[in-house]
């Protein structure tokens, strides 16, 4: 996960085998750097339509450095198998969302060449699937696991991290084992836990989703995603989920007997709003940034903080918490305003021009 | 919720009780559109706040035509009964979760003035709370829930409805009971189901949270929100509630079951798909638009595809659908674009112009 601002070197070119919503977002995204991708499915007209969105030339390639494998999760270790034959001195890489298994099949088949593959994961996707569902920015601030094993080559695990870079990613790397642990917890349970809640909207009556919000739309969106797919994913990984699950189990049971019961149940809401705050910021920011306070001096009149936000907003500063103190029988509160530290002394000058009495 | 296009009226000055997330907003809205807004807090401090982010003003008023109770669960029949006796022409509501509970605490004590009185409950909220997290257009596009009763005033009624329009939101009428019934459904249990997804986070090795995506964040996202608040919520709403999560306890036994056997799970994967495509579009519309498919040829290379979508993204209209047909062994593929059928002729010559051979 260290740093590295060196520009992403691809050599050569590359074949993308899958050109789904992942495989094709790849495409994109390695033609906007400007590298030579060629693609391939097992369905032509997926090809044809990703080469059509821009994604790379379904011409079969006469060479070939780095090989993406992008297909459905039963077909990895068949598919890597084959690539690996295919390009005797190609990298093969995937994008599945389970890691262990495939590695152990071609492992446990004597597959000649692993040293040239090594799997990954882009934590990116939608609930849409399919080419036209790309985007050339899928990948942009998001997690892409890679996780070495120990036969892996290092200049095949040089390549694989460039192909993250080069989409825009930011490096993760963990041995395969503890990837799908990770991914059981935060991905693949969650799933399971949005597709169980957008199960129970059938069996009431149609206009009681009349009063449907944002939290049931978020709580449910990523399960519209592909069943087919998904009962792969699931299935792949289902000794770390069912444990998982059945930690669920326990908790409803508790939640159901305290409800039943009348008892206070916040310990288990507590337990959520603790374990909300362990994810980590979005933009793959690995520690809570260094926050400054500013104090602004406002005057108890109706609308003032309204105008000290507006203020704010248009200074650029982004504000990351905000707190008031009303002194009693004082005519003005305080507001704390906390912003990241290199920005405390420009939202001051922007405040201070605009009339505000202002200390850090 | 028939449509109503004359300007909203609220006649006279409104109290708002309550100056946290719901109520601030309330009052943000309803200064916008010029009402007299009045604010009591039983922490001032909330109150002044509010005055401060132009929410109204904390001078007690000298008449009120409605008052707006938004107070924790708890205290809602309490504050409301305070309410009617105190304003004794005053119409009240309250923007609770649950509606069927204080009714029955108000009837039951015999609370005179009561055809006065009519709940409500704004679909709209965050996970964040207090004042400072309020905004004037929280409750834009979202179903605000008028629940009468049988013995409410037809002017009461008149009253809360338009305090629905004033800010912004659109009319869902429906009984209390019915309310509870659909929010345990739409509210109560993706709630609890945010939670038990957060509170599984606990328990693995921190780096694993590296691995976290949009999907998890969009699902534990609302579990952030107050328990204080939500433990009173899902305790007055717990009948519909408890039977909701006995379907879920089911629902997750034979999901462990079938994963645990390596059986088909595609069945539960498919249920929840098939319910997320139950929840009404964003903005309260109440069914599919009609939609027209704009036919366009597509030379079969590549960047041919994001080129079409770039100019159709520029002439405005906005792509519902989108289907390629690849005709094969012929040089030049179809995409049908869907959009709203009163702009298919505007796309339709946005891409003749653009040099694009079309059809409808």
């Amino acid at each position: 996960m260290s740093p590295d601002a060196s520009p992403p070197t691809l050599a050569g070119p590359v074949l993308i085998i899958g050109c789904g919503l992942v495989g094709t977002s790849v495409g994109l995204a390695l033609a906007r750097v400007g590298a030579a991708v060629h693609l391939r499915d097992a369905q032509p007209e997926h090809a044809r339509t990703a080469q059509m969105l821009g994604a790379g030339t379904t011409e079969p390639p006469e060479s070939v450095s780095l090989v993406v494998v992008a297909v459905p999760p039963d077909f990895v270790a068949e598919v890597v198998a084959g690539a690996l034959a295919e390009w005797p001195t190609a990298v093969v890489t995937d994008v599945a969302s389970v890691k262990l298994p495939p590695l152990e099949a071609l492992a446990s088949a004597g597959t000649e060449g692993l040293e040239r593959y090594v799997g990954s994961h882009p934590m990116a996707g939608s609930e849409r699937s399919g080419p036209t569902a790309a985007s050339e920015t899928l990948f942009e601030g998001r997690a892409w696991a890679v996780t070495p094993h120990a036969a892996v080559a290092d200049t095949a695990l040089h390549q694989v991290r460039e192909l993250a870079r080069a989409v825009g990613a930011t490096l993760v790397e963990m041995p395969p084992d503890e990837h799908d642990l990770a991914v059981a917890r935060v991905s693949h349970l969650p799933q399971v836990m949005s597709v169980l809640t957008a199960s129970r909207l059938h069996g009431g009556p149609a206009d009681h989703l009349a009063l449907a919000g944002q939290g049931l739309r978020d709580v449910t969106r990523i399960a519209a995603s592909d069943p087919v797919l998904w009962r792969q994913i699931l299935h792949a990984n289902r000794l770390p989920l069912v444990e998982l699950l059945r930690g669920v189990r326990d908790d409803l049971d508790e939640l159901l007997d305290g409800i039943e019961r009348g008892q206070v149940i916040e310990d288990v809401l507590g337990r959520g709003v603790a374990g909300t705050r362990l994810i980590p910021g979005k933009h793959g920011e690995e520690s809570t940034p260094a926050l400054t306070s500013v104090f602004v001096q406002v005057p108890d009149q109706p609308g003032e903080l309204g105008r000290l936000f507006r203020d704010a907003g248009e200074s650029g500063v982004n504000i990351e918490d905000l707190r008031i103190d009303h002194d009693l029988g004082r005519p003005v509160g305080v507001a704390e305003i906390a912003v990241r530290s290199e920005r405390a002394e420009e939202l001051t000058s922007a405040l201070t021009e605009r009339g505000w009495t202002t200390y850090l």
